[in-house]
Parts: C-alpha cells; sequence; structure tokens
C-alpha cells in the first residue's frame, strides 16, 4: 500500500502525469457529511497549473468527477473514488528524455527501483499525483469543520526573503500565496527572477490548524507530529519539516521553550499544539522545507541510461518556484492526517472528541 | 497499533517508565540470520542512563532479556520478543506530580487523551520507551549489514555550538558523541553550564547510512523520507526533521542543488541520497531537532489538575542535554526503516535487493 | 480501510450498484508484467449478467478502463486503477424499496451501521461490487502465472445435487460451470425450477490452486488457510469455507486424515496443499457455502423503517443461483490472496519464491 | 505483522512452544477499564494442558504475568504486555523428530518458508502460541462486557457424535465441554478411544456472541464474517468455519433462509446475526471445523529431511481431542475480533456503539 495514507481515513492516490488520469480513493469517510463538488473543485483550481505568471502555463481544467460513495449529496460513509481525467499532456516534450536521468529527479532512482518507468512527465513521480491528495484533503475539511477544525497555509519564505507577519486571509490575495503583503511583492520578484534565468527557488509553507482539541495524535509510534512529518515529506520536493518552535529551538533551553499552560491556555506554543505526540488544544504549526524545483532549462550535465552523460536544456513548462501551489497540497495532507487522528481519538474513546 | 512501526519490519514497542519493564516485539525479521545477545546489549549500554556526567545518574543495568525468535544463535523468522526490566524506578520522586502538569511535558496531553495515566515518570511518554527501540535496531543493523548496509551517527550540534566536522570514529570517544572532537568539548562545556543551572539546552543529531542500495523507498506515500521523517519525529524531543540539504536548500536555486550524477556516482548529495522517494545509491543524510529537555529543575509555573497553578521544581535526576543519548535511539529508529524498505523491496522485484 | 484486501498486493474496491460505476485500485502490483486488457474483459465477461438463462437477465457491458499503472503493455509497479461504468441502472426497480428492509438483505444492517444508505439495487451491498476483485483478480493471475501457478474453479454443488467429478474443462462448457457435465444438466434443472418459482437455490464452489509452491502463507495470523477464509466469506452471499477436507474430517481419526508425504509427493490431501498456515506444495483445495439469493420474487413480510411491517414481492431481474456467477469471483480472490502470499514470501526470503 | 491480528485492537502474539515463554501484546486496549488477574488467569486455565484425563497430560501452571499497560488496577490506553514463561518443556522428546517431518504437521512447510525452524514442539506451530491469545481475549471479554456483549461457546461434535442442545451452562461441567451433557458422555467415549488406541478424532466447536448491537463490521473486505473466519482459520488445527446456517444453507432455497425480521427481532437466525458483512441484532452464531490432532502414537510413514521415508511412533503428551481446548481459544478469537469491530465502529460514528 505504498500509495496509500492513513489508517482510518485512507487515501490512495493513483494515476501518471500522462496516463489517462489520476485520482484518489478516500475509504474510511464518515457517513451523512454534506458534500457539494464544488468545494472539492475550489481545492483543486488553487493546485492546478496556469494559475499565474509565476507558475508552470500547462493547462488542465482539472474537472473532478465523483465516482463512487456520495449519495444525494451526502457521504454513504463508502469509498468515494475521484477522478481528474489529463488532458494536457504533450508527451512528445519528453520523447528526448527517455535515455536520459534528469539532475535532481527521481528518473534514476525510478528506474532502480521499478526497472521499467513511464519517463513522459516524471510519470508517477510527478507534481500531478497531488491532485488525489487535494481532493480527499477537500472532504477531510469538510469533515474537520463538523469538529470546528479549520486549516489555513501560505508561503512564509522564498530563497532568503521572510514573512514577518501571518495575515492569513492575505493568502489568496497574492500569487505567491504570502500571508505577509509586504514580503509576498518580494517574493514575487525572487520567483520571476529565477524564471527569467531558466533557474528554479525554494522555500518554505506554514499550515495552521485551529481548533484541534486537546487529544489527537497516537504514541509512541503514530504521534501526531509524526504523522504530519510523514505526510508533509510525501509531498514531492520536500526535504525537511518542523513542528512549531522546530530548528530554532534546538539553540535555547528548557527555561525558555517549555511552554507554560496558565490553567486555561498555552501562553507560548514552542511545541505547535502537539506534546508527546498529542495535541494539547494550541494551535497546530507545521512548516515544511520546499527544494528548488528540479525542472529547470539552464543547461546541464546529465547522466544517459547508456552509461555516459550528455548536457541538456529540460524543455516544457515548468513552475520557477513551486511553493503556491505546495500551499494547498500540504494543507490537505494536513487535514488528511488530522482526519485520520480523529477518527482514532473516537475509537478510542467511543465519543465524538 | 500505535505503538508498531513499519509495515513489513514490524516494531512494536511496551512498557511504562516505572512498571514492571519494557520491551519490544519484532514481527518480519528474516529467518538464519546469526544473532548474539552482546549485539543487542551493546546497543542497550549506549543509550542507558548514568554513563557520563552530561547525562542523568539514574541507574539502570538495562539487561535485555530474549523471550522469542531466536534458536540456537540464529533468528527463526518468528516474532523476537525482548524484555528488560525496570529496576531503579524511584516513583516517590513523582508523587507530588499526581496532580500537576509539568510545563512541555506530554502530562496534560495524556491526560485529556486517555482520561487516565500513569504519571511517574512520565509512564509511556517516558524516554525509557526507547529501549525497544534500541534493541529492535540491534537487530535490524545485524540484517542490514549483510546487505552491507551500516549507519552511523552523532551531535553535530549543541545550543548554538556545530560541528565542523565528521569524524565518526570520534563519537564514542567522547561523552557528547560528536563526530568533530574540538566542537565537542565546547558542547559539554554548554552541556554542563545548563546541568548547572538547573536548565537544559537543545542540539542536532545526524545519521549517515552507507552502502544502502538505490531502490529502497516506496512512494507516493511510504516515500524513503518521509518513513525516516515519521521515525524520526516518532522519538521524545523531537522538533524537526530535514534529509540531505534540508532547510538550508530553500535559499537556494535548483541550478545549486540539482545532485549532478555523472554515469558513476553523484559529485553532490543535496539530496541526502533519496530522489523522488527513493534511495539512489549516495549516503541517506538525516537530521534531528532536539528541543531542550523539558525536565529542569529551575523554578516553573505549572498548571494542577484541579485548575489553577503552582510552582514545581522537577526533582529527580534528568539529562540536561538528550542529544547523547538520543544518537543511539536514532540510528536504531533509521535502522528500522531501512530494514523495512528493504523487505519491501524484495517484495516488489523478487530479488535480493 | 474496510474496502481493502491484503498488506502487499493490496486491491480497494469502490463503487455503488446504482452509482456512476465500480472499480478498483490496486496497489503492490509487480512492475514489467506484460498485461493486454482483454485478459481483464474476458474475466469480467464470466462474471457479468445476462450470460444465460439461469443468471440475471441485467444487461451491463461491464467494460473495463485502465485509468493508470499500466504504460505501453506493461505494469509499472504504481496503483492500478481500473473503472466500469454503470449503464443498466433500472433506480426505479427500487423506489418502492427505500423504506423497507428486504428479508435476508443487508438494508437493515447497513441503516444500522451508517445511518444513511444508497438504496438502489443494495448500493455497496449489491454483487455488484465483486467486478472490480474480478478485475484485480485477472493481474493477480497474470502474474502469478509467471510463477507457475494457475487457479481452476466451479460450482460442485446445487441444492443437494453434487458434483461427483473435477473435470474442469468442464467448467465453461455449461452455464452453471459445474466440472462434471452429467451434474451440471440436474443443477441446471433445479435452478431454472427455483426460477420458475420466484425463489432461488444455495450450492458450494471449489477452487483449486495448482503449483504454489511450499511455502506461501504467514503464521501465526495471516496464515494461507485464514487469509483464504476471509477471502472467501468477504464474497457477498457466502456463509463458510473449508479446506481440504473441511468439516468431513471432523469425523474422522488422525490415522485417516494425516497426509502422508513419501519423501517426493503427498499421497493424500486433507490438508487441502496447506499445512500450519503455510502451503505444502500439493494443491490449494477451497470451497465456499453459498447461501440462496437473497432476492427472490416469492410474497415475503419485511420490516419497514417506519416500523410494522408489509408484504413485498422483488421485482426486477435476480440471479435464481448465484454459484455460477461466484465462480469468477471465487477464483479472482484466490488469486488476490495467493499474490499477496507470495509477495510476502519475496519479502521474507529476498528471492523469487 | 504476521502475527498481529486485528486494526484497532491488534493482538501480536510471540513465543516458541520450548523457548523461554509465550505471550501477546496488546496495542489498541481503551483506557480506564478495570482490569484483575484473576480474569485473565482464568480464561488460561481453561485452556492449559492437564485439565481432565481427556487432554495431554503436559504439566503448565501457565502463570501469567502483565509487563504494561495496566496500573492501579484499570489500563492505561497503551500497549499491554503479557508474558507466560514455559516451564515443563521436556524438549529431549524431540530430538528424534528433528530431522523427520512428521505427517500432518507444519514441520515441512515450515522448514520450506523459513530455512530453519525450532523443531521441539512444533516451536511456532505449537498450540501454544495460543496462550497469548487467550490472554489478550480475556482482556477483549473485560471490555465488551462494558457494551453488554457476552460470549459462550462449547464443543458441539466429536467425530460423529453431535450435541442436540445449547445448555451453555453445561459446557463447564463436563471435560468435553459440550452443551449437551448427554452427548457430552458419548463424546467423552468416544475421545477416550482414540486416546486408547493412540489416535486421534476430529470435532466442532460452536461459539455464540449475545448483545451485539446492529451496525458491526465493515464492509465490503473486513465484513464481519469475514475477520471471524479469518480469526477461527488462524487457530491451529482448524480446516472449516460456518456462520448461521452455514453449509446446510446451500441445499435449501431464499423462501426458508431468508430471516425475516418482524420489525422487533429475527424470528429466524439462517445469518447467524450477520448481514452484509454487518451485525444485525441477532446472537452472531460461528461454527469450526476441529481436524483429528495430527500428533498421534501410531507408527507412521514420514518424510526425512535428507530425503527418503522412515516410520515414526510420536511419543509425549498429546490431546486425543483438541476441541475442550479449543473452545476458550476460538471463545477469546471472537472476542479479539468484536472487540476491533466495535472501535472501528466506534470510529465510524463517533458514539459509543
Amino acid at each position: 500500500m505504498s500509495s496509500s495514507f492513513g489508517r482510518l481515513f485512507v487515501i490512495t492516490t493513483f494515476g501518471e502525469s500522462h496516463g489517462p488520469g489520476v485520482g484518489v480513493v478516500i475509504d474510511g469517510m464518515p457517513p451523512a457529511i454534506r458534500v457539494e463538488i464544488t468545494d472539492i473543485q475550489r481545492e483543486l483550481d488553487r493546485r492546478r497549473p496556469g494559475q499565474s505568471a509565476l507558475t508552470t502555463q500547462r493547462k488542465e481544467a482539472d474537472q473532478v468527477e465523483i465516482l463512487s460513495g456520495v449519495y444525494d449529496g451526502f457521504t454513504l460513509g463508502t469509498p468515494i473514488a475521484m477522478l481528474v481525467r489529463n488532458t494536457d499532456a504533450q508527451s512528445k516534450d519528453y520523447d528526448a528524455l527517455k535515455q536520459v536521468f534528469r539532475p535532481g529527479h527521481a528518473d534514476y532512482a525510478y528506474d532502480q527501483k521499478y526497472g521499467v518507468r513511464d519517463h513522459r512527465g516524471g510519470g508517477r513521480a510527478s507534481g500531478r499525483e497531488t491532485v488525489g491528495r487535494v481532493a480527499a484533503g477537500a472532504l477531510a475539511r469538510l469533515a474537520l469543520a463538523t469538529a470546528g477544525v479549520t486549516i489555513v497555509g501560505g508561503t512564509v519564505q522564498v530563497g532568503t526573503v521572510r514573512a514577518e507577519r501571518r495575515d492569513w486571509d492575505q493568502v489568496e490575495q497574492n500569487p505567491v500565496r504570502c500571508p505577509d503583503a509586504e514580503a509576498a511583492a518580494r517574493m514575487a520578484e525572487v520567483i520571476a527572477k529565477a524564471r527569467d534565468d531558466k533557474d528554479s527557488v525554494g522555500g518554505v509553507v506554514e499550515m495552521v490548524a485551529r481548533g484541534v482539541p486537546a487529544g489527537w495524535g497516537d504514541p509512541t509510534m503514530d504521534k501526531l507530529d509524526a504523522r504530519l512529518a510523514a505526510a508533509m515529506m510525501s509531498i514531492p520536493a520536500t526535504k525537511g519539516v518542523e513542528i512549531g518552535g522546530g530548528f530554532a529551538m534546538t539553540e535555547k533551553h528548557g527555561s525558555e521553550t517549555n511552554d507554560v499552560y496558565d490553567g486555561d491556555r498555552f501562553v507560548t506554543n514552542f511545541s505547535g499544539g502537539i506534546a508527546g505526540g498529542i495535541s494539547n488544544g494550541a494551535d497546530v504549526v507545521v512548516r515544511v522545507a520546499v527544494r528548488p524545483a528540479t525542472s529547470i532549462g539552464k543547461p546541464q550535465t546529465a547522466a544517459k541510461a547508456e552509461g555516459g552523460t550528455t548536457t541538456i536544456e529540460i524543455q516544457g513548462r515548468h513552475d520557477p518556484c513551486i511553493c503556491p501551489r505546495v500551499v494547498p497540497v500540504a494543507e490537505a495532507m494536513v487535514a488528511i492526517t488530522l482526519m485520520d487522528s480523529w477518527l482514532r481519538q473516537r475509537a478510542l474513546r467511543g465519543r465524538d472528541k
């Protein structure tokens, strides 16, 4: 089940970048939750390419079809399968890459693992696989909303530019999806420059889940932070994850980072809402490191399948910074992870939360 | 199965800090692997308290007993259960904490999740739970060694002091377990000062797995890096994890961070040995952020179970910096994760690697 | 993951009887296996309705579409999603049943479990769910064939008529799918009579897997027979399963039923090819008890959702004996179960079998 | 996880017959359930050898020790490990069998699967493995009792002698554990004769679970009957399982076997309390076919590991009919299965049942 995530709220994605389509099956969605297709389409629209000059110009409508599990506007408690057809698959763009391993890409590793691969557009390693995650995340969010849990997210770093504020309402107001309007403008410049240089740039995406009750997460191996870390690192192009105070805490002392609970609320949140792997009622805060996109137009030395090397200039339409499009994906994975933890807590205690 | 980790090499730990004992069951260890109890005890000795003036002075011999799965010096392919009795459980130290939630600790979250808890020494949330991980990791290492895979690890940061070198042979030569002898001395000073201040300090632990063949890891959800991230973040007191270039890569461009494979080997290793979630033959490099230990002697404001707050000074014998003792635990979890990925690749391809 | 089966070869079915479609995702299919769509369609054609006067006259072409995981005629090792659209869904037939629980059916249990349900044609409880199983089984068979494993099956009992012979070549020569031509004729009469009486009749289906090497199956909980039993009992309308000598052995003595291995082969096969939960190299023999179909035209007393009872005569087009159509489904589930055991044995031993 | 059973209430057994001990880890036991060690010991005492002249004379006190997960008389919600030491392991009895595969036993299959084995007393394939199941089942029963669910069981057939009555109070009044006192006497004679003939005899064990609410069980793959079938067939020496009407239903018509629900209760129970894989509120009825014990004293032809055959007369102390000792094991597995289904239903609906 290498394409499945979760124990009780289980998503299984399928599809290659240039095959017939991509999608997901959700097994474990509770019954009797109201679903409108627009709730799902809205999230897919946030993820799809071509939203601004800062993202790939590949055009995909990414229209989702629900194949099962929803009847008369409500979930049935049975598996929900959703399908998005691939329509703008310009496979020819990739003919030249059939026998070449692109630097930084998964081409070589896939070849070594499977012995065969669909080289077109990264096949299964393509960011297109995340369509299924986003669709599943939309449903997780609908269910979580009934428990009062909401998730926001945004790009908080691009290159060396960092967001100083967390105005989450700003996120959809700028193409970088940054919660700091001023920083967003500077980030956009960094991305545009990378694009013009036929290069790419990295960044950091942050998610905050609000309203998570204390008690979610399953020590000792399925701690909420462990599951969130797995969720984040399963997203293409991620190379690090941190919770709450994260790496910055490592330079500090316990007397500084022990969150004080005053009997009513936590005064600080170095724990990022998770203690001992269990939510403690504070906001759950997750950050994920996104590497510079590996598809760049600059000439690069690449290994050939037959041995030896060649110089390639990757054609096609690629994202100079994938952070803006990682945002809805990472939010979806946070939602999916929380959903699973919630259902497990319901099992443990025999009550709603 | 919240205390289980892995799909095919599955470890399940059990035990509370002050209960009868702690241990592990490994289900999925391949048969016919030579095991000596000293191989396991050696790793437990690296983890146990009281090794130096820099660690807790709690005395535990941590003698392991193999209860099943090994016969006549070889694994049987059946579950291997191992038990370590708790012997130095000074439960009285904790009486005062029965109705108090220690700052930064999991006390409150456990209380909210389970409704009951064993308050003595953190119960299940204690670092003592890692005994089972280390024992299981020792067996994973024996198996991995037959495939030519070895794992090293060490403390590479304490507070603001960073190791500049990776002389892995140095690790067991200093109490900090730092691969840089010079930095180790400065780290030791930082830790001693924290101890003397009744405080604690954080740090970073790094592991390197060598000899991992290309092809291990299971996209898209059980990518090798996703599994490693889950493994690391399931260790008590961790708040971040990164692979290869990690968070530092986010400030760079793709033209800098795309590892070039020259047809023979990778010239750089920003990917940390993992591309698309699959090992690529380069060293697998993992770093984990360790927060300052939450048990400190300094007076702190703590919430009371009955409501309101009190001031506590945590007594008992605690680690001012847990990095030196996290090293064998994190190494064990890397071994366990790799072992699982190896077995899965054997299933996929029907051959040894 | 209640709609998933398997650990390493994992199938997840989806779809309601009268929704947009039914299908399956297979996660764990090994790469580089040759697949032709006709291999899958052939098995679906064996399962689909309307094959003879003895089965339901519902017309469904059941054309399968592969959505992912196969490229250029070979499996990629990535998830294989397959979809069959529902085309002959006469939902109106079921309007009268919306508030009635049909006797013997799952209507009431579904209502109690989920609180909501798609009442049309049984929804998820419909035999139509098995489309996905058969499609997945077809792929399992392709993979198993590369290991020399083949599976045959047939109806060996209808009502009180029992097959005396096992001429497996006969199975597709008669509409009952009986491996005994003479018995098949009498079975057909029994079924026709039940149909004409607006009633239904039960039976037994037997499968034999040949060429299974010794060593497949995973004690102590995932024994091959335990997994086969789960597989069989997950098929709609099954109420019993037995391996080899089965229930008949319970009347005998150990001196009669201990299979003698003469150093070369087993002289008898009371074990049904499985000892201690592990295949022993003999034919694997499984029988499954199929209850009389619950959809019958005779007047029946049925409970109403609002309370009280009513008399119903189930309209629509139903199978008077579902054994002929269970055959391909049960074969598929045997194949899927064996496939999973095979992959697990590959993981355990690091070699092909 | 081949020695694990369950999704949310997960038991993992460990131990070989003649190793240091046998036991179990339960992961998923809800917190705050009152546990007394006598509740567990009572069930183990029902399973242990030497209870009567009809069972093996091997003497094992089978004293259980709880290693974790219980504090101050209540479950913590953390893993519960339990250990029973092996004390009467007469390993020498088995020296002669080191290079011989006993007929009907798992010796050969284990050898082929693992390449190595602990030949003493069947090692992992021994009935002794069921100690852990019974201990876990005792805890499942404690939890189920809080939901009003109770389980009874007994031997309902030995050889050709069948119980005509179901006086469950009789079960512990006779050594056969038969719910029909009159039949029990005749069964005892059959068993005594088999013992005196150095032979063994088979039988059937039946379990009834009362008070199971409608709604437990997880279609389509983890149907309650599918899980019960897996549970039963994972018990050593079982070769068949049936629910409710079982195989006898296959000779009948739908008009006879469709259980009528009169708006208040089911008038008949051919479904055995399960419809569409979900409990329907009626008694859950399960029967399991137990083959004649394979360890018999009569001379038998056995294959030698080196090739060729020899004649063996199995020494040692064995059960001429294992049904009486299967009863507590099968009851335990029913409890474990129900427990898992219950927790899953709690997850699905967010309420206690």
